[in-house]
């Protein structure tokens, strides 16, 4: 008997790694850009994104942590007081080092402006924040600090994959600054298990948390701890860190204190953080030889409903019809978002359409035909079941 | 008679420009940062623009915009073509030319592997943005293509003021692309109309609308209209814009459809964006020689409660008091929000806590002391008005 036919060539067992590639391509989440290394995320990957943010941002302001804003730019002097601190710090980074352009002879642009430090384009902002924090804390009445930042950053990786390993990526960077030390340790075990939780519930991933050996540490901290998702080739992902940093960070940047004893100490810091790999995560974790299945709370659409009008005396009625149920599942709510609702009704082939949804991963797949609305039923497709019901 | 004594100095009459910074720094909105021209976002000024951020968002995608995400680095030869094609194109921008970094025989960290060809941090998405519309556009089914993104930015500005002119700064930028050049207009003016509801009916400022004059015009743009607040030194500051670009750019990066006759077109664009100066407009509509003064539906908390424990007899059932307060105001709803309600505790004199939300502008602030207990009543402060209640 032949292979049944499947949406996404090669499949897992065929070739696990460009399968991977093809379901980012036939869900339309995100391509290659002309910049080398960096992704175009497109808007239903974006969706994806955006809703683990907004999952996320919920669960960190629940514990107290608040959102700010730091440059994109490092001085380069911060990295090399790091460089000297900490060994195996990364340096394959972007480098700013002119500010402005300017036409040559020929009318080409070149750069210009040279600046005098040199300005390095943020593969973490740990360097910066602890700047910032040494700075805002003087006393124990200011701790704990409790900081989170939505950024993009740049490393230069020499071998991309989309999502897992990009030069640019988005992500979470938590920072925060304690008086003591068992402060700082349960801050870190509270933040993996907040990811756990996410990954668990939100992202129906499963996840083996744990402490990093000590070659697998972030660099300068004394415990790192990890989610390790579970992909379907059997290996393991790592899709979110959090670190006990101790003293290291803050005898380095000097972030010290005044206890209430009019002492000064050093706080024990804590930094922590997940990105857009997540998304590739999710799609080793759940997605098919069909391409995409989306979790519904992470779906950027829970429902589509498809016109099936080709062969309807009436189309506009066909459309009424659906337009009067997509505003009657518009007012469920579903685990705090209200259920959204798309009606596809381009002008393109049923079985193209059809597939398009499939490989997209949407949840749920509505289709109503001429039968379908003077029975008032409609056909009903779920994702993540073999089947149809 | 002397005048009253203000929590800002210099007033708005003394000294307007060093007026907005000081309001900026005594309500704890942003600072600068080691890196030129780049500020630091706070959290009390990052919650504003979040709450900016959730609003338009919302408007945006009513109106079926999406929102997607792109690179941060803009090839050389994008700019080039752009500076060929356009006068007047801004060159100050930040100029990537290594990546990666190496020690010297001093140890001292220096830019090496040069790329062939420089990046350019974006100073807006034009470019790539219109590259990838080429590449996604084929028939008059692809239109309208309506995409935003919410993303940092990099203008090298010589002359720096925090929220109004920074070299980096947080905006979103709107891309279509349409079928005809009437739908392309329409979208121009619906997206300043947009503007124009958010900037009186959230931000409760007054905006004045209209087209810019020919040397004012975004380069490349047809037609360039704005939002112009009205700033209580009787200056007007644009506060965001919205442009038709008629061919002109979809002509540069080649942006074409097959129309329904299977003729080849050149799609009708428009591009249109806010940033954080809107956060500068803010303060200087609203704020006073107090401090901050923040409208409610932009608020990062609606309400502070201070606890006047200094005096009483038994602090916890104040503070048990002021907690039950706190959730009975934490149920009502406030423009799709939840009333979010501080509870300030902390250890500092109550004055300095009174002022300091006074200056962050905190739209009520509410204080209980053993007496308003024992009357089950409290004391009342509307931020916007001269007086107590």
């Amino acid at each position: 008997m032949a292979a049944p036919k499947t949406a996404i060539q090669p499949t897992r067992n065929e070739d696990y790694p460009q399968w991977y590639q093809e379901v980012i391509k036939a869900a339309d989440l995100a391509e290659t850009s002309p910049v080398r290394g960096c992704m175009v995320i497109k808007p239903w990957g974006y969706a994806l994104w955006e809703n683990i943010q907004h999952n996320l941002d919920a669960r960190f302001k629940a514990t107290g942590h608040k959102n700010a804003y730091f440059p994109l730019f490092i001085p380069l002097s911060y990295l090399q007081r790091e460089a000297d601190h900490v060994e195996g710090f990364a340096k394959e980074c972007a480098v700013v080092t002119h500010h402005r352009l300017e036409p040559d002879a020929d009318g080409k642009l070149q750069p210009a402006g040279e600046l005098e430090e040199p300005l390095i384009v943020r593969p973490t902002s740990e360097t910066i924040i602890g700047e910032m924090f040494s700075r805002w804390i003087e006393s124990y009445r200011d701790l704990p600090l409790l900081i989170n930042q939505w950024a993009n950053v740049v490393r230069w990786e020499m071998r991309t994959r989309m999502f897992l390993r990009t030069a640019e990526f988005l992500w979470q960077e938590g920072h925060t600054a304690h008086a003591t030390e068992q402060e700082a340790v349960e801050e870190t075990l509270q933040m993996l298990d907040i990811y756990k939780d996410f990954a668990e519930n939100t992202m129906a991933m499963p996840v083996i948390t744990g402490a990093k050996s000590e070659g697998e540490r972030f660099p300068g901290a004394v415990d790192t701890y990890s989610i390790e998702a579970m992909m379907q080739d059997g290996k393991a992902l790592q899709s979110g860190t959090s670190h006990f940093l101790g003293q290291n960070f803050s005898k380095a940047q000097d972030i010290s204190f005044q206890n209430d004893k009019k002492e000064v100490e050093f706080a024990w810091t804590t930094s922590w953080g997940v990105s857009t790999r997540l998304i590739g995560s999710l799609i080793m974790t759940h997605a098919d030889d069909d391409g995409m299945v989306i979790p519904p709370r992470l779906a950027p659409s829970h429902i589509v409903i498809i016109p099936i009008t080709f062969k309807a005396d009436d189309p506009d009625a066909i459309l009424n019809y659906c337009h009067k149920l997509a505003a009657d599942l518009g007012v469920i709510s579903y685990h705090g978002r209200s259920v959204t609702v798309e009606i596809d009704n381009r002008d393109i082939r049923g079985g193209e359409k059809t597939w398009g949804w499939v490989k997209k991963g949407i949840p749920i797949r509505l289709e109503v035909g001429p039968r379908d609305m003077e029975s008032d039923s409609v056909f009903m497709a779920r994702r993540d079941k073999g089947h149809k019901e």
